[in-house]
């Protein structure tokens, strides 16, 4: 019995690094097995003439030994392997592929960037959540994809060629952080975006999404930075007056951005400035996955979910065998006080869509066990992958589940970075109450609730007797509203 | 759709505390949804007469009032009710009853001795690991159960009037912590235990398990302290030291001993001492349930498994969709290994057990991501519900899995106190090396490995050429002598 039949592997050989991404499918979603990265710097060994070096090449084949290894226990049919810019580009492309193809024992196939961008938008619809219309932007080390599209559908695709790799030899070849460089640098920038805009706002967008190695590195200095998670224009700029401050490209030093990210971050910066400001994008977040991604999902032929996140919370919650009938009753609870007190306590849709994920599964920490089962919830939910949930949102969803009972811990609800403060606090108040109502697993028991909010403070009317009638009830209410009152939450109940 | 119907309630008015277990059946297995105790102090309330006192009737009913909440949403069916020794012995015992039948809307069941007995066993043997033939202790608060048995089959029960409520008021009523207490406590104890010693012994056990307040104590107090958990004569005759050192049960000090457990302590270790002293009893472990526990595996008709480590495995593996086959492969490859250094690393019964189990479960932390996949495989076997594994037991897994891969944590495996630390080190790097090995996650390509050891030293010995064709696994076996050489453990490859 070889279980490596659920095996899919999906390589790509990338101008500055090649990936293998090894997955199991189990029970209709994909599992991670590895992520093995090698930075081979192949555009690095392009000459003028395009022709790949002796030496540029050996790197590569010696990486493909080690990725050979684990391919031999996948199936054929199971394994993708492209390549991308730098392959599409050299002249002697085809020796380095032939050996290549030996190594491996199996087909690479040199990708157009058209079908590049469309993996990369396939990628990121299968994994990435937020309205459907999106915009896709992907800055590689020799080629940046931008792509439209709704759905699973890609309405416009387009791979420029310029990379932060290319664009850092081009640009910042002194390695000197001026604001020369950085303008030069932009202003080629829009000159390659120029004949492409038209189009791509002629098809428009609700959502933009990034997908590279530079939004991934803005991610992270986001984070550590306790910003949040939303990528703007103005946060651009301040990292590339920051950069800029620096002054030399070996003594860039921002809080968040790690040595590996940093060689080509500011050329990466560069391009994505540019394109903020040609394409006027407000804002953007990062995708869940892009072209391994979407080399896998397309062997595994699932379809693209309109509902992404409906589809993670249905998978998590199957998988941790959540009583779904409970988590329901609890979501429509949240729902139905949420809108009892819509007038006074604005909730976004994101904060409804967060309150309504946080109540779907608020009890999976009971597939650990029942005691600490908030801690447990907390800390599967920080660690799960989530398609279609930023980082951001899982923080704020691990708070959320954290905070579902017990004494309240304020800070945890401060730290997140999804929503303000404030927001986080009232969804916990939400969730909380919603769990208590619901503590019986029954629909028809359910009292007639009026949650009413003034200011931060609520007030909760029950029908005449029915603390009188309720014990449990009343103890836990009576519980609550000691609990809440401790972080200076007020809450009556009559 | 109610989910209510898989649901499950035990509750048992004991001397001391009134318990309540809500447990939720999911795919064959148990999943607690519930624990609530509340310290009735119900043998308080009996005066010399064995007549129940007003007052301790209505702290009862007071609790029940609570209980009954969660009781009306679960099945008439599955629910199980019973008292035991005080309201054996209350004369008007019917009284309380009635008004509890009333508030609960269910019947209450006073259970003879022997039936408790045999319910207690039961919970035992549905959840406590090691050899089948066992002796059974629990320490209640006015009575003290002690059974032999075989798999699921009792083969003596007896119920004793003693417990630690009871000998406290008796023996300790001055709250003097005195030799001549404790001398005096025993001693009664021993009058008791003696017209049942000899069928005890008759019957014989191989192990010793016990399920009370006063051996969880002990569990605590020795994990606490850093102790293994074996409880032996010998640690309960130092604790019997530090308790007369203190004076006063007030001053009663014992590091891991709780307030909530200290009243009651020194009444159940002498007791305790006199049923080690009596019966001869070499050494005893902590139960992994009792009474409640026989209640909601009896309502649930599951059989009493042989192997109840091995369920508890499979039941994981389903739980968290682990990769069986490989699972297997990897255990197959461990248990090998074990066998080629039997000379001269001798593991024991437990020692080898133990690795198999965490070989079986060594991927767990898959199911939460790959990223720092043995750290959740850690937590989750720290926080999971094991039955058939002790605490120390379960810490010990936590940490192989820790340090399946990746550079050593020593002092992790130090920190454990199920094996000494030198047997958690040896099973450490067997675990590792067959993880290495299994990799490919293949049968058919495992090359023919010898294993040596020589003190702390391992000899590998691979096939010719077998590092020369396999650079991946060359990469791998490279990168962990370097990891265990860091930690003094030699590791030659040759």
């Amino acid at each position: 019995m070889l279980s490596s039949t659920s095996l899919y592997a999906a390589i790509d050989l990338g101008s500055n690094s090649f990936h293998m991404l090894v997955v199991r499918e189990v029970a209709g979603t994909i599992q991670t097995l590895a992520r093995i990265k090698r930075k081979v710097r192949l555009a690095a060994g392009l000459n003028s003439e395009n022709e790949l070096s002796p030496e540029a090449m050996e790197r590569g084949w010696q990486c493909l030994r080690l990725f050979a290894e684990r391919l031999q226990d996948i199936p054929q049919a199971q394994i993708r392997v492209v390549a991308t810019a730098t392959l599409r580009l050299a002249t002697n492309a085809q020796q380095f592929i032939q050996q290549a193809e030996k190594i491996l024992g199996c087909p690479i196939q040199v990708i157009r960037g058209e079908e590049e961008a469309r993996l990369i938008y396939q990628g990121v619809a299968h994994t990435t959540g937020g309205a459907d219309q999106r915009l896709v932007v992907d800055i590689g080390g020799a080629s940046t994809e931008l792509v439209t599209g709704s759905g699973a559908q890609t309405t416009a695709l387009f791979s420029l060629s310029m990379g932060c790799v290319t664009w850092l030899e081009r640009f910042f070849s002194d390695r000197n952080l001026t604001k020369e460089n950085f303008d030069a640098a932009q202003a080629a920038a829009s000159e390659v975006l120029k004949p492409v805009i038209d189009e791509l706002r002629h098809h428009g967008w609700k959502v933009c999404v990034g997908a590279s190695g530079t939004v991934q590195a803005l991610q992270e200095i986001m984070m550590a930075q306790g910003m949040d998670e939303r990528i703007t224009l103005a946060k651009l700029q301040q990292l590339k007056q920051r950069a800029i401050q620096c002054g030399r490209l070996e003594e860039l030093e921002i809080e968040g951005l790690t040595l590996e990210r940093a060689l080509v971050f500011p050329s990466g910066l560069a391009i994505l400035i540019a394109i903020f400001e040609q394409l006027s994008i407000d804002c953007m977040t990062l995708a869940g996955g892009a072209l391994r991604e979407g080399l896998v999902y397309g062997m595994l032929h699932l379809t693209v979910d309109q509902e992404i996140r409906s589809r993670t919370i249905r998978n998590v919650q199957r998988r941790f065998m959540v009583d779904i009938a409970q988590a329901e009753r609890v979501q429509q609870l949240a729902h139905a006080f949420a809108s009892h007190v819509a007038d006074e306590w604005d909730l976004d849709t994101l904060s409804k869509d967060m309150l309504k994920s946080a109540a779907l599964l608020h009890e999976i920490g009971l597939s650990v066990d029942f005691k600490q089962a908030p801690l447990h919830a907390a800390y599967l939910v920080r660690n799960l992958d989530l398609p279609g949930y930023t980082p951001a949102q899982k923080k704020l969803l691990a708070t959320l589940l954290l905070n579902q009972t017990n004494p309240v811990d304020l800070s945890s609800l401060h730290q997140q970075n999804a929503v303000p403060p404030r927001i986080a606090e009232r969804l916990c108040r939400l969730l909380r109450l919603a769990i208590i109502f619901a503590s019986r697993r029954r629909d028809d028991i359910l009292p007639a609730i009026m949650l009413e909010a003034e200011g931060e403070a609520l007030h909760l009317t029950l029908p005449e007797n029915w603390l009188a009638c309720h014990p449990l009830g009343a103890e836990l209410l009576a519980q609550e509203s000691l609990w809440q009152s401790y972080v200076h939450w007020p809450l009556t109940v009559k």
